[in-house]
């Protein structure tokens, strides 16, 4: 099943059920209000979504065409979203890009900070800009929806909790990153509101490309309108398990936690990058100069993923920069 | 007014206003679900509740016998809790405990980190401890609710966005912090689910006592009932303008964040502490050794705040830490 939030009075959206092509929708906020009431209520209402989801997919119920810049973020709003950054390859550049040491558990212990959801940008709107000097990035990275799960689950018993997965552009700020890590309690400002894709998928939706904890297929990022890169996101080091188990560690998680991978990252070069703070490092290692700039009024970032025959999963997040109001 | 969330089978509880002596309540539910939803129409439902709380304290409307442990955190989840440092004696303190150095920026720029509000405790509700070796710690603040906040919003504006105060525990695993803040993202294990007062205040229900963006009242700590501090809360290096404008640099807040002034501290010994690091530390500085150990199951926090008068202005945070299930 495809899930997604249509734009409305509610800041939460109203769900829909949108079809595999993403092409139409159906409305289903009289099974749940929104996907977060649906998440909270999963067990209750999934097989009357399911019901409905067969039905549009067959063209036996009446829908409407399926419009990018209608929808939400498909969770516009949440009580918790913890970023892993389970790229290994990621943490080694950008710290090297910010001269800053490796963490001795880089392999052990996963890396994580609690980022902004009181509201997701809309997948289509506009990156707001307060000052360039703030260094706008983005950062292409998958994710999940978790249901419930009690504090101290193991990583084993944390993947069944996976109830939908999602695509993240986790906006970071680097200038401000440098003096905020100094001061010890981490990001806060670096970290502005995210944007998630338009539709989750259910498990059983992605099917067999999310194995071993991990979504076994390339993310497409495009920046201005040109390939960026497709890093393999299946290449995460700590599997979805162990970062909702990480997460969990102190406290139980709440239906709707949104848990992120992190910067998707390979590295084999030739798949590029999914964020310019790597492009900027690579640079500097091989010319000894960082070339591109971090993004300005007008840049466009443009993230999706597709299946093995080319149809796009989730729905493209495509966003532009634009001096703040 | 006085407003608090009474347990109920929904997540956010029941909205109630409570008499100025927490002696009696009366329903609010019908004028706003909840203390969330209030916030989020406040506009629109304050005259309604400042009525009704007028009816309630001139004793000419039904009402109930108000019992501590019916009470959920006034505010039992929100959206963002933005956790400051302000009290700059607190940060010395324990950076000192840990051999962490100061940040050059401590009297120039607020430490923040965004906190769990997917659910706070109940303030009556037991404090779960996994491991001992954790180092269970309380931490005894005061905070406020805001109302939408725009990004970029000025202090002395930001000062105008509060709608209300509370207490409160911010849990904090004191063995888990060194390697947490060593990896470079800031807390995340090491702060678990904390407690809000059962009742939040509205702005004018403080009335002089918050002024210059801060509460001018002693904030009292007993553990396992006996005198722990008793520090003026009023000591805030940096007021809740200043911490509101610090968390909006780069984001809209929404109605009902939560911004914690972080641990109440003054120079002056006397009046105690707010957490047991704090004594620790000075324990180890006047005899080299730190003697109190941190919280083991049974151990009770209380804290609250009184008026001039001697009235328990939000009511007790009172937990107890017990071995988690």
């Amino acid at each position: 099943m495809k899930l997604g939030s249509l734009q409305s009075d509610c800041k939460d959206g109203s769900l829909v059920i949108v079809n595999r092509s993403l092409t139409r929708y159906v409305k289903a906020d009289d099974i749940a209000a929104n996907l977060l009431s649906a998440v909270e209520n999963w067990s209750k209402v999934k097989n009357d979504l399911q019901i409905r989801s067969d039905l549009l997919e067959s063209k036996k119920i009446e829908s409407h065409d399926y419009i990018e810049s209608q929808m939400m973020s498909c969770l516009p709003r949440t009580w918790l979203f913890a970023d892993g950054s389970a790229f290994i390859h990621h943490v080694k550049l950008v710290r090297q890009a910010r001269k800053a040491p490796l963490p001795e558990t880089l392999n052990t212990v996963p890396l994580m900070y609690q980022g902004e959801c009181a509201r997701f940008l809309n997948p289509t709107e506009n990156i707001p800009q307060r000052d360039f000097a703030h260094g706008t990035d983005f950062e292409a990275e998958v994710g999940v929806i978790t249901d419930f799960v009690p504090m101290g689950t193991s990583s084993d018993e944390a993947l069944k909790k996976v109830l939908m997965f999602v695509l993240i552009n986790d906006v970071s700020l680097r200038g401000l990153i440098p003096d905020e890590l100094a001061q010890g309690f981490g990001f806060f400002q670096s970290k502005p509101a995210s944007a998630l894709s338009p539709v989750a998928l259910t498990v059983d939706e992605l099917g067999s490309y999310f194995k071993s904890g991990r979504i076994h297929l390339p993310l497409e990022v495009n920046y201005n309108n040109q390939f960026f890169g497709c890093a393999d996101a299946g290449a995460m080091h700590f599997h979805f398990g162990q970062l909702i188990s990480h997460a969990a560690k102190t406290r139980d998680l709440q239906p709707g936690t949104v848990i992120g991978s992190g910067t998707v990252s390979n590295e084999n070069e030739a798949k590029g990058s999914s964020c310019l703070a790597e492009k900027r490092m690579i640079e500097q290692i091989k010319t000894g100069s960082m070339k591109t700039p971090f993004m300005k009024p007008g840049d466009t970032i443009e993230i999706q993923m597709k299946d093995s025959s080319g149809q796009s999963l989730f729905g493209r997040i495509l966003q532009k920069v634009v001096p703040a109001q």
